[in-house]
């Protein structure tokens, strides 16, 4: 998709905030086409909206477009993948497992069997601050990226499999000390669409007062 | 203000999400007017749709109301604000301290002088997994519940001092072992308005292969 600086400043700028906070899920499935960067510019813009202690803004965003490096990333994060959710990955096929459970676990896998075909690896990462990763404000950002994919159609997912290999990446994308990577949002036009995701009602997780034990 | 069902679910629905993204700010002066119950739960089901790992929606919102418990929980906050601020306080009172974070500070201590005011105090806690709290989880829902206050007029912001006495909380909150809170919003009918916060440009912070030194 070809798009020049008014259509990326128009794009998904009508889509309703909470309908869209609604309708955006993880979109694991993705095609190869590339993606503008003028749009790769305007959803992580919309990630530095985020709250940070003292306004400090410890976010750093690595977009990762090249083929040689996407396949790089691909390579160790399929064998991390199927390291930690081989054994998940033969419960999902027993008939008895939950249907929605195993779309999710399927999609996660496809992501991963089709990592490098991903137009865009996007890494996160963040200063640290008192020798902590300032994750209060990292994963609001990233919220908003998953938002702001969600309003311009950009499919996206948050995944954080790649910090079993962190220190390699993060050596590898030229980090400096103090500011790793936390998570890793594959990005590109999706195959599937945006809709509601399945969760539990919310008069399960809410309380007043007092927590209630759980039924 | 009273508002019926039909109401609630009416309310907000009309912003659009990226520009509800990048006009969400902080809005610490709260109103003591109370927040109709239904319009908690619409914020907070906004949470609900955040991604977790493997789906398991991992967050517990805890809505307190009452004056008497907020009174319990401002009183400690106030305590632990100053013990934490302190330093900082004295230098944002220096005329040559930045305007911006001075206004930021200033604002911090309103809040935390006077917390009680503020109609709700929600705590987010959640179920922890292998030994850690899952924030990966826990932020996005709670940069979902601020962006669902910015669309239906609610002021809100993001704070995490409470838990210097996190331990004393979560007995009080009644929360079981291994559900800890990692956050409060104090919630409230702002008396200042949502606009376009402070940021830098977005081209400090985005990247594209590999991180370059900053200047």
């Amino acid at each position: 998709m070809m798009l020049d600086a008014a259509a990326v400043a128009r794009l998904g700028e009508e889509v309703p905030l909470l309908e869209g906070i609604r309708t955006t899920r993880a979109l694991r499935r993705l095609k190869p086409d590339p993606v503008p960067t003028g749009l790769i510019r305007k959803v992580c813009e919309a990630g530095t909206f985020a709250p940070s202690g003292g306004n400090r803004q410890p976010w750093r965003f690595i977009a990762v477009t090249e083929q040689a490096r996407r396949a790089w990333v691909a390579e160790r994060y399929q064998r991390a993948f199927h390291a930690y959710i081989g054994p998940a990955l033969a419960a999902a096929r027993e008939p008895s497992y939950p249907e929605a459970q195993r779309r999710n676990v399927l999609s996660a896998l496809h992501l991963a069997d089709h990592l490098a075909e991903a137009p865009v690896l996007l890494f996160v990462a963040g200063w640290m601050r008192r020798d902590m990763p300032q994750t209060q404000a990292l994963f609001p950002a990233i919220q908003n990226i998953l938002l702001a994919c969600r309003a311009v159609g950009l499919g996206a997912s948050l995944t954080t499999i790649h910090t079993s290999f962190g220190a390699e990446v993060d050596a590898w994308l030229g980090l400096p000390e103090g500011c790793p990577t936390c998570a890793m949002l594959p990005i590109g036009w999706p195959r599937g669409t945006y809709r509601r995701p399945v969760r539990n009602s919310i008069d399960q997780c809410l309380f007043y007062e007092r927590y209630q034990q759980e039924v």
